[in-house]
């Protein structure tokens, strides 16, 4: 049974071109404040890349430039390998809909089963985000906040807030430039490599906890894939340290359920206009 | 009078192409580990890009994916413009050495002038590294600790580290993942959006401070630069919390002497091999 992010994201080798191309079918599922959403489109364009790269698997980093908004319907995925070294390899991958480029990206693959030795693992300062049991975090207050119910991406997965970091759902927020939360995808579909693209840029984005509520257009937004997740709940932190000249930055950190940091982003994004 | 960092990374407009070409010529003036630094490669792919987008002269998020060692000599860098907007422009470009590809980019070009108004500054819990007077702190200390008098880079500009930070120079690695030093271009040359690239990539790999005294190569770097910089001499700071599978994430933040943040990196690396 394929689950809807496998399904979304599905790409199909094209036909007669001297280059590689696939075929993806972006879905309404995913949409918020207006566009689809930027990390379901990544992990579109990475699997497409994956294809184009035999025996190496995982964006170990993958950048991405996004040039204007997709919409649901057909897009291609036009894929030119740069380099195929012995454990790593580059592409350039372009998202094209009716001739308009959406997203141009790099990204350079490896294997992180192979990666994975753990023999110089010489330093880990970082350490999950303290999160209460996820019976006592606040579930879907993106939507109440937002009017945003009949946004289909707030369906595709599950988020649970740390009670501390959601004052901005009912008009107060904290300031604090951090958010945290549980996520899980629907249908318990297990995180991989790919879902961890997603998941780098599914919560709200951090500028909620100033308040200013609307949507944050991505500029550019570049992930590292550091390990395997485990299965189970994943735990995400978003934080932003300087919002300056109408630009912000923000920094998304993945965990998994074995308490290891499996994925890390930083995207420069607009500022969210404030709303009428 | 033109700085060694301007004459050095110098382009000139070659005829005879589609798309926009330009030429530049690699010097040895910047050789480190055995290869150029990848902040000067930087710095050169950006000034081209920089002649590619009218108007739009700062990168604001220039994301470098490193494909070969680049060499002393010839070069081109190769730039198609992808988008051309209001406030923002898109491009990708490739410096190339006889036909190798050495780095390729994508760039989102803005006017920083423009966009620093201020009046959205929402926001800014980061602050600058604390360093003491630079008379107190510690010069030169990287050519000493590898052996490396003759390497041409640290002749470029001056750095002076925090001397709770280079425990490494004297065999007494604190294992803390942090570097924080002040910085200064040769010549007096004053920091700009270009130069802060080479400054982003400028200080030892991090890794030092565990003892790992190598090269460390980049897989990938993505530079965001915030700010115009006010002159004099800037902090930077180097600092990872993960290493792990044979790659670890660099993140470097560059202050000016206003006590602004106007750059920020995070580059994947390899960790150095143990020299023999």
């Amino acid at each position: 049974m394929t689950s809807v992010f496998d399904a979304a994201t599905a790409v199909t080798r094209a036909d007669g071109t001297d280059h590689g191309r696939w075929d993806a079918e972006l879905t309404d599922g995913w949409l918020i404040g207006g566009g689809l959403n930027g990390g379901y489109l990544l992990a579109t364009v990475a699997r497409a890349v994956r294809e184009a790269l035999p025996g190496k698997p995982d964006p170990l980093a993958i950048s991405a430039h996004y040039l204007s908004a997709s919409r649901p319907g057909p897009a291609t995925v036009d894929v030119r390998v740069l380099r195929q070294g012995g454990t790593v390899a580059t592409a350039a991958a372009d998202l094209v809909q009716d001739g308009v480029a959406r997203i141009s990206a790099l990204a350079t693959y490896g294997d992180l089963a192979r990666l994975a030795s753990g023999a110089d693992d010489l330093h880990g300062s970082a350490t999950p985000p303290e999160l209460p049991p996820q019976e006592e975090c606040v579930p879907s207050v993106v939507s109440d906040a937002l009017g945003l119910a009949a946004a289909s991406l707030l369906h595709r997965f599950e988020m649970r807030f740390h009670p501390d970091d959601v004052g901005w759902a009912v008009g107060s927020p904290n300031r604090s430039g951090l958010l945290r939360a549980w996520f899980r995808l629907e249908d318990d579909r297990a995180p991989d490599p790919l879902s961890l693209l997603l998941v780098l840029d599914a919560l709200p984005p951090v500028t909620f906890t100033f308040g200013a509520m609307g949507w944050a257009p991505t500029i550019e937004l570049t992930a590292h894939v550091r390990a395997l997740p485990a299965p189970g709940w994943l735990r995400v932190t978003h934080a932003s340290r300087t919002m300056a000249g109408g630009l912000f930055e923000e920094d998304c950190e993945v965990w998994d359920s074995a308490g290891r940091l499996v994925a890390q982003s930083r995207q420069l994004a607009r500022m969210p206009r404030p709303t009428a």
